[in-house]
């Protein structure tokens, strides 16, 4: 099995104490991955600093691979420098070209902290956006939070939410809901995915008396989903989407903005969820969390949801292989 | 202990079942309460007529009280009969007759059809309004959803999002977290509430650079609230004020649109949500589902949010005791 490549990301956050506790977690059983970044960065693992991504999967039980890429002043646990920006964004970069290469299987994210690298000249509202232009696929890239209880999608993301709603278009959520659609085919495995998408207003708007959205832009958009043979439903009233009785009837939820994705992913399952972007020419998955800089060094940090996403995209990228 | 009073709510959907089964689990320990509507309406429990409120407690083991209004035609489950709608906004007004009297000590609605409603004149967008203005006290009625897990309250109910949005201000946000803040400690017996208000946008803005509303309308409001000795916090990141680890750290949640709030809440636990509408003359709950026509009369409908609504109406009646 080819290694999974997992950024630094914030050298000051808890991304390599977490990565740390993966490896612990992991080193047995699998799936194999190797960090590129600063190997004195990380503290309370054994580490064994590698040459080439092949190198990693053969020791890895016995110690964490690093590939090397030294910082230019030391890491320190909750402080920002802006020194380290350059290599952040260079790490993501050589997990790219690594995945591109196939000499690694997909490529995890740590967690950045984007008004560090915005100092630094980085120009995108993330790591997706980032992602969609150094791996794209002329698709735009479609961000997935997953977990055991619920998958869902936002159309719309980090933008404010009076101009998310104002950039609705049945186009843009159809877009979104065929690129998940063929993703969960692909990458996860299911023959016949159910998307579920959810209106606009309360209610979906009461038809039409509480809003005319789900009228105009959303009940047109699942029309042009059905019409392709996808199995969609919608506008679905958003309060009632995310229950335990609901949740069951669909393999996603395809959400117009992002907390409507977001708050109930969350709210259900925080360690849990993995965040998974569709539509690149590569695999990428990362943790649902920030750097989380107050905690960062004091060794409470909660692995999980690296784990998550490792095993995730280790299942995304067999399930890829022909 | 004077009974609550049990509004009929639409007699083709589940409330009379779910009456029924509400009393079956609370006719040994109560909270009493007395429904008013049509006795043979109600199936599967016993049902005795009583004239007046005061004769509900002393036999209330053993069979259902019943204010009986007849209806002017049979109810049939599932089927909407336009000629019930005078006789289900009549029990809604004598149950509030009867509180503001004292011989209720509060009222507990069953699910309404508005569509049902509005073809016989009824003119307001649901019942929290209509109680607003036959119960008001001058402030605007202010909806709580509260679970065991949670307690949320939209400062924004049943209008379009984009129409929400626009009409929030500081005052409007700070109004509603006043008459919370003042009802946690008179109903809910909470000494010092501490209020979490939700920002608008992803992230609450990230400083400005994913909308200004939560700079310019939220954290002016909870500025106002501090002022005021209100312990308020905000604009919280919307996504992860609901998560496991944030929920304990505060008594409520000031939501700014109908499914910031419902979302969560019903994500998290769809049957004990229990509807609060605070600033009120009289105490009000219902429970937090609708009418479920589809299913009514089958036996299968679950009473535990009208339970809980039932349990909660009685815990405030107390606590409003002098």
């Amino acid at each position: 099995m080819i290694p999974l490549a997992l950024t630094m990301g914030e050298p000051a956050g808890i991304g390599l104490e977490v990565t740390g506790g993966a490896w612990t977690a992991l080193r047995m059983d699998g799936p194999a991955f190797f960090l590129i970044g600063d190997a004195d960065a990380v503290h309370g693992v054994p580490v064994r600093r590698i040459a080439v991504p092949e190198e990693a999967t053969g020791s890895f039980a016995e110690a964490l691979p690093v590939l090397h890429r030294p910082l230019p002043t030391p890491a320190v646990p909750g402080r920002i420098d802006a020194a380290h920006a350059p290599a952040v964004i260079a790490s993501i970069e050589e997990a790219v070209a690594l995945a591109r290469l196939g000499r690694a299987s997909g490529v995890v994210t740590n967690p950045i902290q984007k008004s560090s690298l915005y100092a630094a000249g980085f120009r995108h509202p993330g790591h997706t956006e980032f992602l969609g232009e150094i791996a794209g696929t002329g698709l735009p890239p479609v961000m997935m939070l997953a977990s055991p209880m619920l998958r869902v999608v936002p159309v719309t993301v980090h933008e404010p939410l009076a101009a998310a709603i104002a950039r609705l278009t049945p186009a843009l959520i159809a877009e979104h809901a065929r690129i998940t659609h063929a993703a969960l085919i692909r990458d996860f495995g299911i023959a016949r995915p159910r998307l579920a998408v959810a209106g606009l207003n309360p209610h979906a708007g009461e038809a039409g008396t509480l809003g005319r959205e789900d009228i105009e832009i959303v009940a047109p958009a699942v029309a042009m989903l059905l019409a392709e043979g996808i199995d969609a439903r919608g506008p679905m009233p958003p309060d009632t989407l995310f229950t335990a009785k609901a949740r069951p009837g669909y393999d996603v939820a395809i959400c117009l903005y992002h907390d409507q994705a977001l708050i109930p992913i969350k709210a259900l399952d925080m360690d849990g969820g993995v965040n998974v972007t569709l539509g690149l020419s590569i695999v990428r998955t990362s943790p649902d969390h920030g750097t989380a800089l107050d905690i960062a060094g004091r060794g409470i940090a909660d692995p999980s949801s690296l784990i998550a996403a490792i095993r995730l995209a280790a299942e995304i990228a067999r399930n890829r292989m022909p």
